[in-house]
């Protein structure tokens, strides 16, 4: 099957192209830029000397036809756009922006800052969280790809959300990202010599992730109330960490708690619950598409901790937008995706 | 004045050589070292490549006589033996470890897993958190330094406690470090190909700085009740970001809010309260004895965010430990320690 | 096929895991470690948490049974005497030591400071560099796998030896490399917190790969005479970067040189030389198993500098080991190994 | 005294505020900027929150009146018209730039690529390479301060270069440095995911600091002829190494070139010889003037190889630029620049 990548001068897009290079059934037919039509991606990339493609020119209509599904790694903004004119022209999209994420009227707008796409795509996009919602990623030919934080913090939080073990506005979510989570836009917080040996916390209760995590809490508990999340910037390339806390209603134990991940997660691939005691650190999943998730509960404060990791562009981004993709395209979701961390 | 340094071959002893040098009343004259006698410093430090010290035997009655004031800067273990026999002899002593900060019984053992050292120099040992016990330093002279997590967590929390504002049991201090914190001994922790493009979560719901976090909460707010505290790697050298987080029990403003802070600290020459907006990063106090705090309030959640910086080398060690020896030898707190961050 | 895997607890031995996951005809059917038997490889290495594996006893006549080819990445001074052990047996050996590298007979004692293995076995190792030796290698059936530093090195430097155009006694080697390649063993040089933020030169004019560069070197060009080679670690976990110096005999031009290394590699899948004016950085390969070579040719001294980088743990160690294995087992060279390098 | 900074927003200016904090006799009385007039100091930089500079307007005359000394940290092509202006007011003036350095017609246009100064201002600017030139700079009112890699590079070069022990031609420089070199302006090559973990060449063969270190080793030995230098970007934020590679006319012995070395700095407070076998790692001299050197020579190839390692912003820049304020003020040269190098 032939695939094609809108913004694959991004990080995101970048990303697909290593990992659809050793995808067993897709094929990158084309890369496409808006800005940098008719430029070689190795210019842009030199990792990849040995290609020879140019960057083509996004024709919604030419792409129906040579092509059997799109990722857009585009920016937000951009996507709310595009993807409905790539829609229309008949094409199956994988969207990687936030842009329809948000379903609830007004939240876009108050988070993003930006206007919002159409209604009837934002209604329209399936929100691929795989781990929970593939069955509706199955009957769909429009998927909006979580975002990194929240796939982080989801994954770690759904399963005590689900059971209904946690205090209602008890959740502090304190996440870490390496750098490439910046993207590749200059500025002053990427510069190297300010980021390096340092680390700063940045939009503190501002976050755009904020709404998409309660959002899609509250398909599991409408009564999960509120929660904060704050994200830090470390010095390192690529990997996030969600370091979660919540209140349990009643008090547990660890290994409660740890029958409820593992239940949770036994048929997932990609998630791997660590035993009792053993908390996965971000490079133990670093280039692969691995949530690694550990848990600890602790008695004098009644409050579970939990650490989810995972490469913010591999499972972050462009890995679970493959996953997706098969799913959709009617393989197995973890098809060309088995590859090990890099390590060390 | 003349000074001694007990542990001159950690992390923290070395830093203290370097703060001293630029000193101008304390004068270092001689360092000691149990395991490394008679070997010079510079071949275990070859950053000090111009000095002739030799690293010397430890005799209290001779300490006693030769310096005015010792540093110990050995691990939790030895200070509990070494520093009575340090003060019998007649010795001022700075205590940088862990050793002679919990008061209550048990909890030294509970937490540190050793036997304490005797109660009654426990009991004596003033806690040196200079902003707030200034006084009782004045009047000390066994001085029992603040854990480097501590530092940054309490200058951050205790403002709001002490205005009884924050609910009890509703503190969360996710704690972020480098890896000087963890000393120089080789771990596999501590590999460079380990860490690096790596952070982890370490002791989750089991660091020994919870108590002494507690306890020193407790003195100004015994209603406060426990804490949640969590450590993390992350991969630069020197720094700790505390970000905390905590629920307020009358909703508030962040203008209110800056103004405790501003008002708490008017007179502190180290802590820098930043501007609403305004967060610190942790190489924005890289080298220097400042702690810079940000705050938030988020009317969301009614809870607070507090951002606060050391580098865990000065402020939390070295730096502070300094400045508990002006004060005790009647010296202004400042005095040699007003040099800027090495920044970038 | 099935083959198997000695010193897999080292980096070289976890990335040979890493590489052959998605080798299509390779499979790891065991692993083995004399010092950790029945130790679990993902307690040693939790980024493999889905790993049931246990590391198992080597016992070389049941290893000849069990498996087609093994790979031995044990340090130098034990493949001294297992290697020998495993081919009596009957095993087919692709050794990732320095053991057998060295043809000459005084040179291991005197760049190893070790005793040799036996000379038999020295004389019958192939010396794996892949773009120059594979007809020596399809005949082989063990092979001496190059090192590190030779093999970026080499790489960069045989074109234009092997066409006589350097003066003898001119070539300057200054090797940079990432701290993977210092090993999984604990040292202070490889403590994070001594050599983030640092670089250093170690074994100035002594490292053991002088003599395996030079001894290949000759083979090109017998009157190339000495070289001198320095290798620098520096801040970052994988990587290595050969900067070349040499002077040529005749005055040359830039195009002229690009020529002769666009003709050596012109069937190279995995050597990637640079059009002009352009110049590898080490990222650009990273966990790949390409090696890219940049050139230019300076007027004013006479002299050509030649950088080529690679991955130290992939074409420097695991990588080439599997193409060695692949030529020798009769598959493509490239088979298994086609990956982009992770960028960013 | 007081003293002004031009050009204070950028990484050599503020370095140049963070040494002068320390300074007992230079005051900053004012800081300058062109394009950033009137704004805060400490908007631009966090780390120095507790200050209240604005940045004022340049004026050449007031100037005169308000500091008794100048120094310009301002970009290469815009010291060309600034200086002269300063100077003519009456202003003492350290000039950070490359701008006065080329003495040579043509020379400036030729490797900067740019319009040059004033030829008389040209020819009136004292190199101020403090241990060869003190004598100069004290008769001096105009400094030109040396370039970061030519420090580095000649305080190894000069010893054995003065005493012509180096065959003409035989001299090669591998040069490494980290990214604060590169100054504060945003650029791909600086942007963090791109360079972390990451090394390259840059400017290869044609680096603006060639013609100033063959014009300083000229006044030394005018048969020395070219050098070959190349410059590489390390990840990490401060630190030169210069590794020096150049062949003796004849055979010595690390001996005799240690004693060469230790006769050439025995009276020089910041230059410090190693003892034989050991190297400087750049960490060891970071945040202080030092400018620390290792020695070794090959019998094998009649090589001597220098390793050379400064603070690029400290004895590469802003501390050698007080230095020389100091001796042109007729201060003792060592003044205000006694702190230790910050380790780890």
């Amino acid at each position: 099957m032939k695939v094609g990548i809108v913004g694959a001068t991004g990080y995101g897009g970048v990303e697909l192209i290593r990992l659809l290079e050793g995808h067993p059934v897709f094929q990158v037919e084309a890369v496409y830029s808006s800005s940098k039509e008719q430029k070689e991606v190795r210019e842009e990339y030199p990792h990849l000397a040995h290609y020879n493609w140019l960057l083509e020119k996004i024709d919604p209509e030419e792409m129906a036809k040579s092509v059997d599904l799109i990722f857009t790694a585009t920016p937000s903004g951009i996507s709310t756009t595009l993807v409905p004119q790539l829609i229309e022209a008949g094409n199956r999209v994988i969207d990687l922006s936030g842009d329809f994420r948000l379903k609830e009227e007004g939240m876009y707008e108050k988070w993003y800052g930006k206007t919002p796409g159409p209604k009837k795509y934002i209604d329209e996009a399936t929100y691929g969280l795989v781990e929970w919602f593939s069955e509706e990623v199955k009957e769909s030919t429009f998927i909006s790809n979580p975002g990194c934080y929240p796939t982080a913090t989801l994954l770690g939080l759904i399963p005590v959300v689900k059971e209904r073990m946690i205090q209602p506005h008890s959740i502090i979510i304190d996440a870490k990202s390496g750098l490439s989570g910046a993207g590749r836009s200059l500025s002053r917080t990427a510069h190297y010599a300010e980021i390096n040996e340092n680390m700063k916390i940045y939009k503190v209760n501002k976050h755009q992730h904020i709404p998409e995590i309660e959002q899609t809490l509250h398909r599991f508990d409408d009564n999960i109330g509120h929660v904060t999340f704050n994200p830090h910037l470390v010095p390192m390339t690529r990997g996030i960490m969600s370091t979660i806390y919540a209140t349990v209603k009643d008090a547990t134990t660890r290994e409660e708690l740890y029958d409820v991940y593992k239940k949770a997660y036994e048929g997932s691939t990609f998630v791997r619950v660590r035993p009792l005691g053993e908390f996965p650190a971000t490079k133990e999943v670093s280039g692969s598409n691995y949530c690694d998730i550990g848990i600890d509960y602790d008695e004098r404060t009644n409050r579970v901790t939990i650490v989810s990791v995972i490469d913010n562009l591999v499972k972050g981004a462009a890995g679970q937008a493959i996953e997706n993709a098969n799913i959709l395209m009617g393989l197995k979701a973890e098809t060309g995706l088995g590859f090990l961390p890099m390590y060390p």
